[in-house]
């Protein structure tokens, strides 16, 4: 078998084998596949697709690139969601602990930022202490206890991924649905959990620019997890507007704290809600209408508070944090974006609020660059609210006071502001099963 | 400037301007551009495409990248040919040596041959002593006093070509029109000619396999010639049979010194006549008419010959070998290729008769084989004419016996016998000026 033979074959609009997909994979992992003809190959999957066989060899091939992880040792069901990414996206810090909170166990891995999206370690790190580069048993050690642990990714489990998507990242050939979710899914089953609830993005903080694509994509990672012999299903909601107010690591967690002692926004908690009641009932907890019982249940109770409490210490965080938010460090500088113009917010560019997050050092333009926790942004207005000239639209929060400057001017150009109350777009478009 | 949108760019359909091509060939030739950039948009190319300006600002990149000639101490007019390549086309030996003869300077960079079509420096080198390799001061010398010299590719003339060719050759990139044409049209300016006559093969033993992608392909390089200030025609040419009936090294040269000497093969000769008068032409030497004549003259009263064995003696070449061509060495073992059929040759695979010959030796699959010089296939029937069973298609040359039963199996599976005498195809098909 030739690589050149398989670039080949994809250019002309074939279909690739298991052991065309499969002999690439190894290959390029292995490094007798030089990057350029993985580039190559990765473009023309870019203009020719891949039909639903290939996509699922793909993804079991990147799965099958590294260690899969083997939870012997962990009785109960294990629940995972993912998702695509997006402006002030702290769900998992509100959703894993409700689930856990409930019996569900939850063991999961996840990302760090780039570019305009957070990421949910990235967010965790800002807790004094809390350790997220722990060892796969200490991980397992945890979950047994608190049914809750959230890690890292590791590097033994999908290398193919991280070496593919390194490669995407300079080539052009991120934007490609079989390329995304086979990514996704790779990791997501190299993790090994029995159920995952995938929460797509949609709109102009995410990937995925309109609801049509979210949908192919979803409808794409849910068959390839039912290939696999997983329980899936992918909700599709709204990322126009960042989710909650707080964009930026620890005033997320903050967020993610109020949210959990039952005071969060009513989109961040309605979302979290209904991603954790997807949860528990693909582990079978109940009825939909049961799990979503639950879950407010858990809210209330603080419950799931007191399992991300537990949680963190196990994680040698500094609990005391979680206890009374204002213990944590504020920014340096702080500075209030004035509305420009009297009127609705009738729309915002998500994408441009996690820019400005970015330049105030909330976020990493390449993934060398240092985070700096304490910056982001307090969003006072969102989409639908009105507002006065001179009035604040947002507080910004940065250690280096020449950021501002920029990223206010981002801030304003992503804000449009007009004459009539907008209608507020739907949280949640859609569910795929 | 970042490679990153140049890719994206093309990918997205739009076009490049100069200064991204310029940005894209300069840091590939120095470097700082990777290997898996390039693949990225060459396969972008592939799919879609550039105008005739991108192509034109891609060749002039190419030619651009080293060094590029320069003949102020040549006098006159000088004219270049090229093929595309085939299977027996040894019509440079015989067109330069015709053109020179009538004082039009010919100072040519030849290639080498790869897979199943040869290479004029090869066949060259199958006379003994002759040198491929001299610097550029003794070729412009030689050609002071003969009008010609052919020597192999100087590595210093567009250096992004044999950078691209490589990368192309593995990454499936090769069958992409502006970057076929720009690549033959980069080094042809770097050599600097100031008229150049194209000869475009179409059918089973070249590249293009329809005469309508030969066409664009002529109308594209004649185009960037102009658009470089050269004169340019472009000749579409039958390659749906091997040219003459020798294939391989000596065994082309014998048949190129035949043709000098007025008794080469029909088809042959006619088209040598007409490339050459092409190429006095655009020199300016009279009309296409009187050229042809010209031509003519210049084989029959062995002018030409006498040219080519001045040039031959100047590269160091043993003129014996030209003179006597029974002195060229023969190959330690021969065979009759004996017909399964009785009828008209109805159909030749050129490109198969080519693989053949590569079996036996006279050719190469990768740049690193060594050619044997006494290898390769007289042609005893050609298109139309009629074979008994048993009667001999062909004689086998090569110093390696092992090959004959490979050799035979698909010389006789490329050439096709049914019962009724064939319509043979036009010699030359299209002009494109």
């Amino acid at each position: 078998m030739r690589m050149y033979d398989i670039i080949k074959s994809k250019r002309d609009g074939k279909s690739l084998s298991k052991e065309q997909i499969d002999f690439f994979i190894k290959g390029y992992v292995d490094g007798t596949i030089p990057d350029y003809q993985a580039s190559a190959l990765l473009m023309a999957i870019y203009f020719k697709g891949m039909d639903i066989k290939e996509t699922t060899n793909l993804t079991l091939a990147i799965r099958d690139s590294g260690k899969v992880l083997k939870f012997e040792d962990i009785g109960g069901v294990r629940v995972d969601k993912h998702s695509t990414g997006g402006v002030g996206d702290k769900t998992t810090l509100i959703v894993a602990p409700i689930v856990a909170s409930l019996g569900v166990k939850v063991a999961k891995m996840s990302g760090r930022g780039l570019g305009h999206t957070g990421g949910t370690i990235d967010k965790l790190e800002s807790i004094p202490n809390y350790k997220t580069d722990i060892s796969i048993e200490e991980f397992k050690n945890i979950v047994n206890q608190t049914n809750l642990s959230i890690v890292g990714q590791n590097s033994e489990l999908a290398p193919a991924d991280k070496k593919l998507y390194a490669l995407r990242d300079v080539t052009a050939t991120v934007d490609s649905l079989p390329l995304i979710a086979s990514s996704i899914m790779g990791k997501k089953l190299a993790s090994n959990d029995d159920c995952i609830v995938l929460d797509v993005k949609t709109g102009s903080g995410s990937f995925m620019k309109t609801v049509e694509d979210s949908k192919k994509l979803s409808k794409l990672m849910v068959e390839i997890g039912k290939n696999a012999g997983k329980k899936v299903v992918a909700l599709i909601t709204d990322m126009s507007s960042p989710l909650g107010n707080a964009i930026g690591n620890s005033l997320e967690v903050i967020e993610a704290i109020e949210t959990l002692n039952g005071n969060g926004p009513k989109d961040l908690t309605e979302l979290c809600i209904t991603i954790a009641s997807n949860m528990l009932f693909l582990a079978g907890k109940g009825s939909l209408e049961e799990c979503e019982k639950m879950s407010k249940e858990a809210i209330y109770s603080k419950k799931a508070l007191e399992t991300f409490i537990k949680t963190v210490k196990l994680h040698g965080g500094d609990c005391s944090y979680i206890l009374n938010t204002s213990k944590f460090e504020k920014a340096k500088y702080t500075k209030e974006v004035l509305s420009l113009k009297t009127g609705y917010v009738t729309e915002i560019d998500a994408e441009g609020y996690g820019l400005a997050s970015l330049m105030l050092g909330a976020g990493r333009n390449t993934k060398e660059d240092k985070i700096d926790y304490l910056a982001g942004i307090i969003i006072k207005k969102k989409v639908g609210d009105y507002v006065l000239e001179g009035e604040s639209l947002a507080e910004m929060y940065t250690s280096d006071s020449n950021a501002f400057d920029l990223a206010v001017k981002k801030y304003l150009q992503s804000t449009i502001i007009g004459d009539e109350k907008p209608k507020k777009p739907p949280l949640i478009y859609d569910k795929v099963e």
